[in-house]
């Protein structure tokens, strides 16, 4: 695992990270470790950030369950072996499992306790892991923010510097196993209502980040139970201008609901990433079709 | 293809077929082709059996994106090459390419044009079919009717020789491409509250042929947006005993609704199956671990 002193300054460990990192991916995970970035969002581009929830390993079945039911909130793009916090399966999506750890390279954490969060911003879960613990991650749409941008439409958060805005909604999960009665939680980003079936079009292919939208327009906006769009339950309320219209997205905020849903039906300790403080792996867009289920 | 004599009796026919064929799904195909069998329910124990949608090639990426983001009503079994009615992938599906037509093999079909429902208990698509149509296999629940009916939970539509209840939901599908605005259909068993649980396990297996139930009791019915079970939308209405509870599992004939949902945004002819005339393919419940995507 890392070798970097802790006597260094945040320059020299920066630096020292630069030389032993293999890839912008791997940097990430590393300057994550040492908590020398916070929010993941336009870090190391074209590489598909991750989502995280961990369970005790008697969910893990029924989590993989779901996530297979809902692969629009929940797209799987690895799952750690029982135990073991360093490799994930498929090997594809981190490259250096002689230098990861699913305890550390997230930004920061949410502990949860019997379906509620006991603690917010956690730099690392190395004191509260146990061997029994099995790590799930999960795609994120930041994956195809820069493809939004690349075709000129680059999401509004972005240009306004604010968090992206998140709301719970009326779509419900399919359940599985102990995972019942959860909803969608889905992000927003306003255009303009003749570029929708654009946005559309560029966000199709990231089936494995959530993919196209699942609702837009006023009328989209209501029909899955959103009354206020200028009141997200989370991130930040976002700036709009004249002629917007809403484009939702499933968002990887969602298995955080689950675990709330299925409150004290789960015991011991379950962890996920701290909003907007993603694992980058090594998944890239080039990998997109790889990941694709289907024939 | 069949080179059965159309001179000969309904009996000597089925003497052929059963002497022609090389497994009881194989005979079941010649049976539904030389229209010889109507309900597939029961039929061939332990192969998967499949409904139908065949859309014009230019719709096919849309569909198989909705089936990818919609695989609990939409479980992918099998896909036809554009234009080839007779070879599905993967080829596990259909075993016998030198003697398979997906315009003959289920017992009866539908066809659909803008949306609206042309034609019902069609016997065959050999007329209608142009060169440019694609054929969708998805998963169908029959497939765990066996599994039940073994652990002592033997559907209620089967002991009342009724066909299983089916009802419109509000529960949206996933939008993609042309295909917006769809909701599930779902078919409905009774069961006693206490056997749910055992239900619910037993199917869960089934991924590939929608798996557990995707609501349950009479809460549940309410919030999917099933006002009265005594009225079902398609199929039958169920025989009802003290204690018993509806549970729901999603259907294949939501195809069909995201057909009527599209309306005239699908240019052409559409064909399905007619509800309960499904095709069995050479899929068995001990493929269900290969069809199963993730990790």
């Amino acid at each position: 695992m890392g070798s970097i002193s802790n006597g260094n300054t945040d320059t020299s460990i920066r630096s020292q990270i630069s030389k032993q990192s293999t890839s912008p991916a791997h940097e990430a995970r590393l300057l994550s470790r040492h908590n020398l970035i916070t929010n993941t969002s336009g870090l190391a581009p074209n590489y598909l950030q991750a989502n995280l929830l961990i369970l005790p390993s008697k969910y893990a079945q029924d989590f993989h369950d779901l996530c297979l039911r809902n692969p629009v909130p929940c797209p799987l793009l690895g799952i750690t072996a029982p135990g073991d916090p360093h490799s994930v399966t498929p090997s594809q999506c981190i490259q250096t499992p002689n230098d990861f750890d699913i305890r550390t390279d997230f930004p920061r954490y949410r502990i949860y306790q019997n379906g509620k969060c006991l603690s917010t911003s956690v730099p690392s879960l190395l004191d509260v892991w146990t061997p029994d613990h099995v790590g799930f991650l999960i795609g994120c749409s930041f994956s195809f923010e820069d493809a939004l941008t690349a075709a000129g439409l680059r999401p509004r958060h972005q240009k306004t510097n604010t968090i992206v805005a998140m709301y719970k909604t009326n779509i419900p999960l399919l359940p599985a196993g102990v995972f019942t009665g959860a909803k969608f939680i889905v992000s927003m980003r306003p255009y303009k209502a003749h570029e929708v079936e654009r946005v559309r079009e560029v966000t199709r292919p990231f089936l494995s980040t959530h993919g196209e939208p699942v609702a837009w327009g006023w009328e989209g906006a209501k029909e899955i139970g959103i009354r206020d769009v200028h009141t997200p339950d989370f991130g930040q309320k976002q700036v709009w201008e004249e002629g917007d219209v809403p484009v939702f997205w499933a968002c990887g905020v969602t298995p955080q609901m689950v675990v709330e849903a299925a409150g004290d039906k789960v015991d011991g300790l379950v962890f996920a990433h701290e909003p907007g403080h993603m694992l980058v792996t090594d998944w890239t867009t080039g990998d997109l079709d790889k990941l694709r289920p289907g024939f």
